[in-house]
């Protein structure tokens, strides 16, 4: 392992100047080597300290810039689609932030020009594959000693919502987590979906269709519910039990400390989904970068980003009709066979 | 309070035999003055080493039993209708297992000839309002510290099914429970009922379509959902979240002794719902018996029997088309204003 | 099971009125025929409603009462010798509340006295034996899976202490109970005490040193640690882990709902013991009831009181000296030689 | 950010293979420059792969090797001594496995020397202060909410001991840790510590001492109690309860995935440290990395290794003698005073 991978990073707000610091400070092998944001102050405050990074506001200009190797994109999701090609033509691996591309059409053109290239380059950044939770709930299904899953019970809950949160983000942004993690646990496409109304909250914004509940079918019979809740108040929690044919298990119920005062035992719940999967973006970002610096292309790939976009804009579709959206995927380019 | 309370037992099989045991040692002011049963032996054994209770192969012999001044009914589901119909006869103060009439038309007849009595004489064996964890949710829920609820999540798990148990009774037999829960926690009807059906589990009997996934909705526009899943193998499971405004509420989860040993931490489960709800049943029987001597009737009413037994037949529609099925419910009588 | 057996309790204050109304309205098979208590008013209100009751101000008349078959013994702690010795002297079952008699030259003269009658007639009231979460542990030690056990470690909390409780009451009152609990649980007289002083919780009344922590060891080498807090302030929590050979079991952590709000995941904390044991209670005084009828005396014996009482005094030795100090008992009559 | 930190390892065994893993792959900033093992072939094997390293034989050597600007000791404890004062010679900062050093004499000898020195160089790897659940215990004492601790129960337990543990080494390796956490989380010295002695379990090896229950006094009255259990051969298990004047709060008992199967519902127990502290040691290593790039010291110092050392011996010297002993410290150099 000599030198330092080069990245560089496209986006420099919320989550961008997260993978900066992660990529300075927390992951080995890997350094920032150029930031594009169009907020040319922006992207100058996330690289405060650092050396040797250059500045753009143009997301090309930063992927030709000198030392890089390697492009994290973490702009706004429009922006995507656009970035994935340029790296694409240029032949530079990619680790992009979900979701992939937020149209189901767009999201196929990517994938098809990866097919076309013949090789992967792109990991997306479906990062509840690295949450040790998951992880074990994921090799304790793949051992069998449950015997198959019948249904997969999801809750995922935010304290609220961001101010111009749409009903349809609730399925395509919130869910996304859970339609990559199902097909992921479960091993199998989602062939349908339909997503109950329950009455609004009164503590979500007016005319804001939250909670929703959310059913998928797998192709080979599963069932899977989502309650999605991104007003509850009271906190972020992901949780996700598999019941399969020789028992269950679930994960999300964990409480690090017990606290017991005031006539009430109980944990502290977590605000914010940065504190609860900290340790999966570090393990997502390093596993990229030591299988990257190797010339390897592991994770989460196009055809994951794909599946769930065809996934949530069907979700989309039911959420405005009340009734069952079957899911139709484009055929798998046979780069993917080996898949997951 | 001065004597104690004859009571006739219809039914001296498991349950018959049980709530006799019940009577006789566990309440308080209460005694079994009449026992009957098509089999007489197996009416007298229930009874070896009781005083002053005469058996009977005819329900209507034991009503007129000397000393009997109130009936618990625990016969099979089909003979209920008209043991009811013959204790309204004769005035007795009735509690009647569950279901109360197996269908619903039989339901309706009940409900309508206690109407025409103008005064309610029946107890209907929902015990888990009895059940201490059902009834700190639902004081929770009533005190509105979380706000109205918006989801019910249910799950009811049993090792396995009897011989002969039908898919329809996965619905009309074990959901029946979260139905008559879900009308005392939310305090409203329910209007409507789907039943997916994820594939059957392997260990199930073949033909039987187990697990099913239940959802309801109610006259407010809350949701509710249970799994169902009689063959599940692995132990006797009830649990019940409220999803509320402000907050959520779970039980179910109790361990009442953690266990470590041999790379697990864990408690262990009950395999049987007359371990997990016997003090239930205690309360339950104690408080008729009470209400009984004092003349007066308290605790799920005949409505809410047959409103019970509408939605059940309606899930057991669904069950077979796989579409939304409506609840509808006869108009209530005045009676039962006052209600629940 | 003919009539019901008459009952004379003594004592109409908190814990007799609280009697008097399990005998009345809980328990089956029993009555209560005689009331004795000091304050005439208040044992006239404590059978408010009851029929065929005498009040009295002295207890020898209650136990001369008629009707009057059995004992339940509710006064204070000082009365309780002279009554147990009177009803001794009359052949009366009894069922003493703990401590059963506050020094143990008292307890001893009680041992002797029953002893020399040949025949057992008291129960004391150790009533965590009759708890559903003792009892499992009890089972699950006892039928050896875990190996033997090592140690004990034991948290006893009140919310807040009465007026007027003394240092010497946390080890002579609140730990009595854990004294009962791990001689029955190991099987095993206790063999030598000693109390530790923590900094007073600044919580606790001036000059009660509260918490403390207390250490037990066994005829054959286990260890015992009791943590007493009575002023802990935010709850009544009594624990129990028994550490084995191979494995470890504790009870007192459930939480029968789990609710989340604000932040917060948890559950509610009782905050009075007579919640917490409510049905440990119930069950008890029904053994009690059962046995006695059938002309029997079952559970904790004289000797029981007796040994608590010893194991107690020597505490209050050791929290003045800070020494550990040994436990003497006297010679185990053969009357309690089948013992628990 | 520039250049990464050239880091000589010491000791290629069991953990020094580890560290060098982690330099090498988990923690940014630091490469390692040089290795040294008695056994060459060992080292050679750690360091398989690596770029730019040299291999020794001697510790000295490698501190001398081309590069090397720090140093991380996980050498045998016997070793610790001399490898401290050869990194002091020559101005190097210090990452230092535990036990700092193996006899109280010897870590007053490096006490001294650093404090001649007039600045610190060391970091003594007590990883327990990184761990997040000790972290979020510690600053939940610091902010007050429940008032002062009075008491810490700790539990210590591995499945089994390796093949030579001696009886002291329960007190001075394996509850070192638990001396550590309590200096740390309660701000205190220890003042005395008492070993109390089960009898053993037939699960250890024969003539060992195993389990212990330790008691600490700390210089302002609290009392710490520690289970100590290295055979107990059910899983790795570390807890603490702090009690304190206003509530109290527990670490430890985790279950990130709860199963449920056959009549049982629990969580895995993790086998090993490494297991359950990964986390804790890559924050540490990255910790100590970033700031010995600015040319700082933070975390633990020489003082906190010096202390445990003392207390620890002191223990074994309770474990000998079955009394309470006395913890005697040197006076605390000025260096340390703004201390941990």
């Amino acid at each position: 392992m000599g030198d330092l991978l080069g990245v560089a990073v496209l986006g420099a707000g919320h989550m961008g100047a997260d993978h900066i610091r992660r990529l300075d400070r927390v992951v080995s092998g890997a350094r920032v080597a150029a930031v594009a944001d169009p907020d040319a102050g922006r992207a100058e405050e996330a690289v405060a300290g650092l050396d040797a990074v250059t500045v753009h506001t143009e997301a090309e200009a930063a992927l030709d810039a000198p030392g890089v190797e390697a492009v994290l994109i973490a702009s706004p999701g429009p922006a995507h689609q656009e970035a994935l090609l340029a790296a694409f033509a240029r032949g530079l691996p990619v680790l992009c932030e979900k979701p992939m591309v937020p149209d189901t059409a767009g999201a196929l053109c990517v994938l098809e020009a990866e097919a076309r290239l013949g090789r992967r380059l792109a990991q997306i950044g479906f990062m509840r594959r690295y949450d040790a939770e998951y992880r074990r709930l994921k090799a304790l299904l793949d051992d069998g000693r449950l015997g198959r899953p019948l249904m997969l019970h999801c809750v995922h809950r935010n304290v609220s919502s961001p101010p111009d949160f749409t009903s349809a983000m609730l399925v395509d942004s919130s869910v996304s987590h859970e339609i990559d993690a199902a097909r992921w646990l479960l091993g199998h496409e989602l062939t349908s979906v339909s997503v109950l109304r329950p009455r609004p909250s009164s503590g979500a914004p007016q005319g804001l269709l939250d909670p929703q509940f959310v059913l998928f079918e797998t192709a080979d019979g599963a069932l899977v519910d989502v309650e999605v809740f991104v007003n509850c108040g009271f906190g972020y929690q992901v949780r996700c039990e598999a019941v399969c044919e020789a028992g269950s298990a679930r994960i999300g119920d964990d409480h690090g400390m017990l606290v017991t005062a005031r006539g009430a035992a109980g944990a502290e719940v977590p605000q914010d989904y940065l504190v609860r999967f900290a340790d999966a973006y570090d393990r997502e970002v390093q596993t990229w970068v030591d299988a990257t610096r190797r010339g390897r292309v592991t994770g989460p790939s196009v055809w994951d980003g794909y599946a769930a976009s065809a996934v949530a804009e069907a979700g989309v579709r039911s959420l405005g009709s009340g009734a069952r959206v079957a899911v139709e995927l484009a055929a798998r380019p046979g780069l993917y066979a080996a898949g997951r």
